[in-house]
């Protein structure tokens, strides 16, 4: 199986991505914000890139049927229900919604992707579901990480190596210079995540932002084991591999 | 002094390099070759994109005042005198001429920084003198690895690691993600930088080619201890500060 990996959705040419399963990563925070409302059982995600885009989008449903998410600088936007943070999520608000949500970086890498053969959305609260998506579909990975405005973000690839690491334990995977880098980094890591973050860039202007609960949660490996996938504009946790 | 990281020439904006001093990389083999050829004593190297405009260069020359050196898919190019190979640039073949060479990658990474304050050629072979020039001038940074084929390559990432290394023990450092990341692997690797190039997609492509020598040669440590100054177009080394 090839795994190709890419720090910001610009270098991800879509070429590259159109035959393979797409794995999008935003671990701070959209795609751990997504795969917990799945998780927690609402219905699905549109991710949009504009808040206009949400807005208007809103407008086909009924009032109790949907909820607007998101950010913008790391903030709530105005007149929206919830924020990017997954501990809004919970059962009780978003069992059964349609959640619109747009962020800054990875509602973009999602929509980048949209050609792929198949989107998946990952973070480490999903490691392990991913993983073992991943092998059962056995086909070759692109990992497209959402990154921080256009730069490289590491705990993107922190994700991204702790996949690999899953699936090289089980199966012949043939990494790009990316690939052998976030392994690298995440298995000389995996005890103390926290250490080779804390002078990261996206990291430390969430924890400045008084976000610590956040972060705390959105570094627990497998806190909301299922797969979402994003087909046709829409992502819902998956149910089986024919998804 | 700040110092931000970019995997590959298309990651870095113009505007991020402007008023930096920028640091070209491409270890692999144009900038050690480059560096090679001028402590040799050649007298210039001029960088350009295509292998026409190097012809056209070269008429500008008499017989015995230049070479046309590079490669194409790592092979030397037809009817140029020298290839990408830093062991062909011996003091007896380049003293005292001028250069015009063309490279896949290295090249264009240096011409893409054209508009910086300063651009500053580097690789393993004068990672001390580069490290003591950027620690003299004391501005800001920004590396610019040339990658392979706009992908991210460690071999690029570990000389930026090892500059930062340098610097960051005589000075206060302000480091991105690609910063962090890059100074980590190389003090975790720097006694067995082969061991972690060996599955890399650069360093395996130009041994399965044959060029062992020119890879153990590019990884040298302060082989050719010169800093080169790329300027109008041309890349000379660099006397004193004040160049």
């Amino acid at each position: 199986m090839k795994i190709d990996v890419y720090a910001t959705p610009d270098s991800a040419k879509e070429k590259a991505l159109k035959d393979r399963i797409v794995v999008v990563i935003d671990a701070l925070r959209a795609t751990s914000t997504i795969i917990t409302g799945l998780y927690n059982g609402c219905k699905e995600f549109i991710p949009v890139i504009d808040i206009e885009e949400a807005v208007n989008i809103a407008k086909n449903y009924d009032r109790d049927a949907f909820l607007l998410g998101g950010e913008r600088n790391a903030q709530k936007i105005e007149g929206f229900h919830l924020s990017n943070s997954p501990m809004e999520y919970t059962r009780d608000v978003v069992e059964g919604k349609t959640i619109i949500i747009t962020t800054t970086n990875g509602t973009k890498a999602i929509r980048k992707a949209s050609d792929a053969k198949k989107v998946i959305i990952a973070a480490f609260v999903n490691v392990n579901a991913v993983s073992d998506y991943i092998r059962k579909v056995g086909e070759d990975v692109a990992m497209v990480c959402a990154g921080t405005d256009g730069y490289f973000s590491l705990e993107d690839i922190l994700v991204v190596g702790a996949i690999i690491s899953n699936l090289k334990d089980k199966l012949h995977v043939k990494l790009d210079d990316l690939g052998i880098v976030s392994c690298y980094l995440y298995e000389n890591n995996k005890d103390k995540l926290d250490d080779i973050l804390k002078g990261t860039r996206h990291y430390s202007r969430l924890a400045r932002l008084g976000f610590e609960k956040d972060i705390e949660y959105c570094l627990k490996m497998n806190a909301a084991p299922i797969v979402p996938l994003y087909r046709d504009g829409v992502i819902r946790k998956i149910k089986n591999l024919r998804d």
